[in-house]
């Protein structure tokens, strides 16, 4: 932390802050220039009250120096953070990709995707059994016979389950059924919700929310972070800005902005990212040729009858193409992309 | 609900769209324009599933007529919607204003700053007993020590009492101490805890998340309104834009679009929106003089020392200058504002 | 200027990074810390090639303690700028109106204009003769015959006129008509316009860009100012966000901040500001409470025959409306509004 | 043109409002539904007054179905423009890359640069001579010394040159040097040069503004198609939204988007979108990814000692190491990407 003082401020109002600082027991550094006085500060148990001092007379502002996530951050945990899921391995040099709807409807239609997706190569599948709708008279997800249908999914094909968590309560039941937990964008910053999924010890598959800022998003899975589970991968899949031509702006940016920051998997969302089927597949590849580690792409046998984002779904014809995009692409950025047939077996989960 | 077809869409095309809406038990009605085919659509019942309308082959796009919220419309309840909390009201003519700290930090905090507002003429004392905070290692709130904290202030001022919930779990606890329970703006598309609040049958201060839309802060409320709940307060606290001068950019448009939109009433909250004491002051005056129905506003006795939120905290003084200005303002703007005499009596709640 | 260097910086780092700052012909603090060493740097001819110092080995980041921009700045000027049209005074405790419609269409059209916003109280008369539209289809301007008619409106009425010039070639045309030059938004970085208009030495309204920070908006007013041009006027008119329930989101925050930061007047446009004439009113009583000099508003006598910006003009019955809860509000405010008595006589100009 | 009528409008209200689109040449459509009567427009010569509907008594408002560009887009012309310079080919099925500094700083600087991006494989070379800048005190550029080093480093290594142009009256200056001229994501709105460089009949680079929308960026392309010059190229460069930890955020989504849209070709600035170094070559390899006819990249022999851009710009190592990249990525894309030797020889412009 620095303190940079007012250009006038008199060399008793520069004792008098330096004496504030020693008093919440932080060391203070102080440095005279001709612009300004700069006092730094040592502030590693988090003693200082900021306000206070931003509030003494003579003090222009505070500027801060070090990251305030702690966990999450490589200077912390230099290497790659690994997740295992059974046989699958998530982050490092391998390309994961989720596929699936947005809300399980029905056995038939979660059946159909997930052989469907696990026949084009995805490794996990998607499904909400609990749905966040903006409005009341939208359809809310199976809840629990979603789930059970997701684990009936899971026992045909072998392929692990990600599905969302709404509320702390619920986080027990959902843990049962899904090898991996969602929280949804709008949920980024419900603290009770992350630190119950924190305490679970569970994988936890954290989407930023469409207004936070990456060091908001770092922040809230070091929450998750904070109650020992180091399980989480990062979903960036779009933020919110003036342009309406897409649902959201997908903030490529982000994903070497991640990897530079942290050692937790990051990987994009291009169906809510751009909200148009015809869109995804470009975003996909731009996401994984910015240094991604994983995909999660909403996939129904029949957009058309959806009865959530259809519009951004990609048929099973589309998305087994797509894959074969992303597998040629994978070999160019020197990731390793788990085969069909590698896939975890039936029954294994 | 209106189709817009494309250009270049058959005439089959064109009947096989009003077949399929027919068949989802809506009425359609065909206009052939030389830019294109239009096809309205009375979806009163909310059968219409428009993303399969949406990729029916030759659909351009679709187009809403009717607002998708209903309880919170004034076209469903065209007179302003009036709140009582014992004696007060809140609504209509009435300017009403909440004053209090951020948090509630101790007993001679709260019950100074209690008797300062109440001294300067607000209406409702505010403190945040449980706090939504973006770092897991920053102070969280007294919990329920807090909220007793909350009554004794209103037992020895008579003033009523608001703070803020954050899990659906803690809505029965929080119930039984506050007049009125504050929705926070990163939760207010927490639905677990928009139908908790809902079912509390509670008065309900709802804030504006600072990437919601005007219609989606409308919808948030729509969901408390749906569980029967009508006694919701709106309020205003600043979206995030690019601007970075201010903590938040205060969007005063939205108070004119909300009053002419929906009966409830509708708060500003001039603190969040600035984030800075020096700035306060205009924006309450500026919020009341758009149309608003109160405001919302931090006190702290000493904001040097505050916990949280110090630098945007106004001393008494300067909140009792401010009520000063507002008074005035009041007259001009032929708003009621009820005197610190006529204020509620102590024992009363 | 301050230097924080990363926490592994060597101490041979650090010297060199002082030693590249002497070299520069700057003066360097130096000031280790337990966290990280920071450099305060003296600057004061700009000398200092910022990103040779950031891309030093070892330094962390860069971060400014002055304010870019030197002539706007209260720290510089600390009186408010009061600039005279005529009798006419801006800036101070004055409270200015301006009127008019977005375009010159027809010599009625203004003539009618000019004598109603007179008639209500307005103290300048607005209409844009060079028109810059998003479209290339849409309509331009009347050119210099809209300048001859605006010129033809000031005598008729004795108003000072302000139009918008949108090239530097057309500045001394425009000139020899306006009383004020108005820059519109999209122009607000056109760096040659600028220039050309801060050698004109004539009064100027600067619009803000609606993607403009109120940092960026200042630097602009600079490029005038140090072209010897002191007259300049500040008007914020919106800025773009994600929000579209109307057109700008109105930033009421920047005119407290502006008043803050610089010595000139500060005006509103709540007319681009929303886009509907249902909400100028309460936005520009807003505006004033929040401490605006001035406000410009566009009145058109038949609104739906306009060519431009219709659904924003107020008619000259709502305009006069407005004026008078104007004058209420600014005695509130203590401001002073000139009378339309007072105003300036025909043929002063 | 579509016209929505209030739920309650009268049969009279419609009638009327059919007659006046009449009355201004255009045809109606009327259809009467349940929730609303809507009426279709035929406004192929732009004869309705949008403004004068919108405000007919018993409208609800006004919805567009036509695009408002046409030149600009796929339907006018669907094959992808193709652009020659010399021997270049840009659009189609080429990937083209325009490397240099952000500004010429003398002769040593540009000729190193350019003979660097040669050998490295680049097709452009680019260079600032006038620079628009925020601050009045900062380096604004060479002027037309620029021009001619720029020339000489085309004479040097046969690499065509971009370069910008700040003003209407500067483009005969310009033209004359560069093989493509370029306008800066400032001027993107200024239409007076958009004018200019329309009749200039040269090819145009033009940057999307960091607040324009999609829409309006292939408008401003409209202004320029619309004097008769077909040759242009747009160039995303990020925009401005609430995340700082970047310069700007890049909207990849916008890269389909326009090649969907438009038939103009589609380049990335990635260095601009970015900021930073070290983020530059995965938002070029995500551009590509994505489906870009070109890439825009800041390069600069000693980066630190940059007087302008110097953080974002890449040594001609790392410039050379990404070509490498990309050249793989094009194989992936099925892209050509014109080889070094290929390249244009010195001397043949």
């Amino acid at each position: 932390m620095i303190i940079v003082m007012h250009k006038a401020a008199t060399q008793s109002q520069v004792n008098h802050v330096v004496a504030r600082v020693q008093q919440m027991g932080c060391q203070a550094f102080c440095s005279q220039g001709i612009e300004a006085t700069v006092i730094g500060i040592n502030n590693h148990q988090h003693q200082l009250n900021q306000t206070v001092i931003e509030n003494l007379p003579g003090v222009a502002r505070l500027m801060p120096v070090s990251k305030p996530y702690k966990l999450a951050s490589r200077d912390f945990h230099p290497a790659d953070t690994l997740i295992s899921i059974g046989d699958l391995t998530i982050g490092g040099n391998q390309l994961t990709v989720i596929g699936g709807p947005c809300a399980v409807e029905d056995r038939e239609q979660i059946l159909t995707t997930a052989h469907a997706v696990k026949a084009a190569g995805a490794h996990i599948l998607r499904g909400g059994a609990y749905k966040p709708r903006s409005s009341p008279y939208a359809f809310q997800g199976l809840g629990e016979a979603g789930l059970e249908l997701l684990a009936l999914a899971r026992e045909e094909t072998g392929l692990p389950i990600i599905t969302e968590v709404l509320d702390p309560e619920t986080v027990p039941l959902v843990r049962a059924y899904a090898d991996i937990l969602q929280i949804g964008a709008r949920n980024m910053q419900n603290y009770s919700l992350l630190h119950a999924v924190g305490e679970s010890q569970h994988p936890v598959l954290l989407k930023r929310s469409m207004m936070a800022t990456v060091e908001e998003f770092l922040m809230a899975a070091e929450y998750i972070l904070s109650h020992g589970n180091h399980q989480v991968i990062l979903c960036e899949r779009g933020i919110r800005t003036y342009e309406t031509a897409t649902r959201n702006t997908f903030d490529i940016n982000a994903i070497p902005v991640l990897k530079e920051h942290t050692h937790l998997p990051v990987f994009a969302d291009p169906s809510h990212a751009t909200g148009k089927r015809s869109l995804v597949a470009a975003i996909a590849k731009a996401a994984v040729a910015a240094g991604a580690d994983g995909l999660a792409i909403e996939v129904h046998p029949q957009p058309d009858a959806a009865l959530a984002d259809g519009a951004q779904s990609l048929t099973p014809p589309q998305f087994s193409d797509l894959m074969q995009q992303v597998r040629r692409l994978a070999v160019v950025m020197q990731k390793e992309i788990m085969a069909p047939s590698d896939s975890c077996e039936p029954g294994t989960f």
